[in-house]
């Protein structure tokens, strides 16, 4: 045997055969070691451990970036269990960035499409290649955004609110790793309220949520060819042009319904108004801070707040939900049948046929299972719809926003909550690779038919 | 000339060019015609004449089939106003159910695809031959099974219930043409709401709605081909099956949900549970009657009816909704997807592709109506998000359920439901229609590319 060999013949007996597999195992592993860390008498204030769904709860939150909480993070667990709940959180962020992103550069390689990862892994041999360059991008990545963003939150914790040195220096690492993360827990009970109208806390964490959620094949694309426009993938330009649109649309929104509301904007200045409108409309982008009662908003804001969850950010990053690309796929479909077209073209490239149906697919199921949630919870509470469909989507893409009924839902609410959140983080993008990835065989064709359909 | 082609050119020149602008204005001037009716003095209980709003909301109700009430149809309107609803209610179904069934023909005769109406009525000249059997065969079917279920019902009125002859004729025409053009509308103040343990009542109208809302495609295939089921075309095995299917998992859902719920189901015997749960299932097909008390049921039994009353009945006939088939279409989409296929096969026939995309437009304009509508109204009222979706999916899918909101919505929100009547009821069959017949140039094709996605 060659003496290069033997590593990657090891390497390739270690790797599980089943990439959705291997992940739900990580994940479920990160949760349970989380779990029982949570469960130690040193994790939590006062005397005695935290109960078991308290921290399976909180683990499983912290694991799948998703931010939702049964208990006041800031007074409920001691800085080790909050030291706990930052690891999980990278762990998780870190995991899940990395997962995407290798599922991205094998489905380049074997459907033989065009991506900027893959080519720049292609130049090293392949296997062991490729995953070490793509763990050590996303790590740098990370690294690199998180550190920038921690001193900016550091310097302004200090100096701004008096923290001393080293906890103002805590303060900025956590807010910027769950924020880059796309995790929304924070230290303060009130989550980010205090500062509503503070862009040097806003801005740099909404900076952070952002840019992990463009997700690493964006990130990676804009470092290598930022010059270069005209010559970026469909995926950076859908997602790049997706997030301003919802960003925007979403700021508009928020702020425009919420600008009287006494219970939210209504007491700020116009320019605090603007910032805080802008700072939750990036949270949907699945982020899950809050700098403003979610509980006083109009329904209506629910609404629209909904949707943007549902959507989410992009693929391969921190962000949940179903991703900006889906909904872009489904979109450019509707504008292709009303113009008449016959292939939907993109960006001045053709869709390809098969993502298509992958994308009605992943919506369809994830619809089902929001609304069969939503439903399940209102069986077996007595909240309203608003706040039960709210909660169930920013558990399912693993945001975080919540109307404030998480902590008093039973038991068993809480538990599938706890379901949502890991289906929601590892599902959509194990099925779409699945989905993608299956061979195909056309065997027989059967005679065409078409029933009347509207 | 021809002394046969003048007639012939005669009505060419009198057709309108475009079909959805041609009965976009039929619907338009009976709604007028019918506000007027309704506003004369004579139409109205009591002294002067019914409001402009009242009038028009009621037109639009009884024209569209809708069967929603901002006024009690009972104590309101005179004989005479309750006869020109009927009239209006007849006209309304009538016209749409040849309208989307002549839409079927052209849109089989150009793309070529198998319609028993098609080839029955390809023996004709083509032009006025088939337009005159297609009317001719919508009318006989109409009046045959209002016939029938008039009869029946005027017995039990008669019999039952101790009607004179006369009237007993009277409220079983009324009750039978509200069935079979799934308009919802009744002659009692509480609906049917006396009627909820009387089998003799309610199976016959259940009866006419699932008659009327299957279509004439299908039941015109159903009369000719009745012994030979393995030669239906798929539009009619994916109405009766799904018919089949929404019914008894319609019924299956509010029994179980409103078993024990005292306001609804829970003071009745379990074979009028059966018989109530039954009925109401029926009526999300898109009927609008009501043999229990809606504003009592769970928020979770109306989320459960939002979507089977979105779903709605089979094409080109009365029922409204998006139709039974265009679900069936996103469903066996998803079954292909899952199940790994390259084509999507239904009962042994390739789904046209075309179609898929088409389901997915209709589908996703109608959503997004939905939403915008519901959001609107939540603007503008301060009615729950609940009641508010099940009103504006009610109206879009011309149900005429309602959760007792109507008559207390703003007159903008009414204007808005009368506004989402129309479009409900000639949207989807326009717009599907539209899309299949548009002749597409394929002129040049752009190379394939696909974004991540999930
Ligand atoms: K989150
Ligand atoms: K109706």
């Amino acid at each position: 045997m060659h003496a290069a060999a033997l590593p990657r013949a090891l390497g390739r007996a270690l790797l599980p055969r089943h990439p959705a597999q291997a992940i739900a195992l990580g994940f479920g592993t990160a949760i349970l070691l989380g779990t029982t860390l949570l469960m130690l008498p040193i994790s939590k204030v006062g005397p005695g451990g935290a109960d078991f769904l308290s921290a399976l709860f909180t683990a499983t939150s912290a694991v799948c970036v998703t931010g939702l909480a049964v208990v006041d993070t800031a007074t409920y667990w001691t800085p080790f269990g909050q030291v706990a709940i930052l690891l999980m959180i990278q762990l998780g962020g870190f995991g899940i960035m990395s997962f995407a992103s290798l599922l991205a550069v094998l489905m380049a390689r074997r459907l033989g499409l065009k991506s900027r990862i893959s080519a720049a892994t292609e130049t090293k041999s392949r296997g062991f290649g490729d995953v070490r360059s793509v763990l050590l991008g996303v790590l740098k990545t990370t690294i690199v955004v998180e550190l920038i963003v921690a001193a900016l939150l550091a310097l302004r914790f200090g100096f701004g609110y008096g923290s001393s040195p080293w906890h103002a220096l805590w303060q900025g690492v956590f807010h910027s790793v769950s924020a880059f993360n796309n995790a929304g827990f924070a230290l303060f009970s009130d989550n980010l309220m205090g500062f509503v109208g503070d862009p040097w806390i806003c801005l740099p964490i909404a900076a952070a949520i952002i840019v992990g959620g463009l997700g690493f094949p964006v990130l990676f694309e804009l470092h290598r060819q930022y010059r270069k426009p005209l010559h970026w993938t469909m995926n950076t330009k859908l997602v790049l042009s997706g997030t301003a649109i919802l960003l925007t649309t979403g700021t508009a929104f928020i702020t425009a319904l919420e600008w009287d509301n006494p219970g939210t904007l209504g007491r700020l200045s116009s320019a605090d108004k603007l910032l805080a409108g802008f700072f939750q409309s990036v949270m949907t982008r699945t982020a899950g801070f809050n700098s403003v009662d979610l509980s006083q908003m109009d329904p209506a804001t629910w609404l629209g707040m909904d949707i943007l969850m549902f959507i989410g950010g992009g693929p391969a990053g921190t962000a949940g939900g179903l991703k900006i690309t889906t909904f872009a796929v489904l979109f450019f479909i509707l504008l292709t049948e009303i113009r008449g077209g016959t292939a939907v073209n993109v960006f001045g490239k053709r869709l390809s046929r098969s993502v298509h149906r992958q994308a009605i697919t992943i919506v369809l199921l994830a619809v089902a299972l929001v609304v069969g949630s939503t439903m399940t919870l209102m069986l077996i509470t007595d909240f309203s719809f608003d706040a039960l469909l709210f909660e169930t989507i920013s558990a399912f893409a693993t945001v975080g926003l919540s109307t404030g009924i998480t902590a008093a839902l039973p038991p068993a609410g809480q538990l599938l909550l706890v379901l949502l959140m890991f289906v929601g983080r590892l599902g959509p993008v194990t099925l779409a690779s699945a989905l993608a990835l299956r061979s195909r065989q056309l065997l027989y064709e059967f005679p065409k038919e078409r029933p009347l359909i509207g």
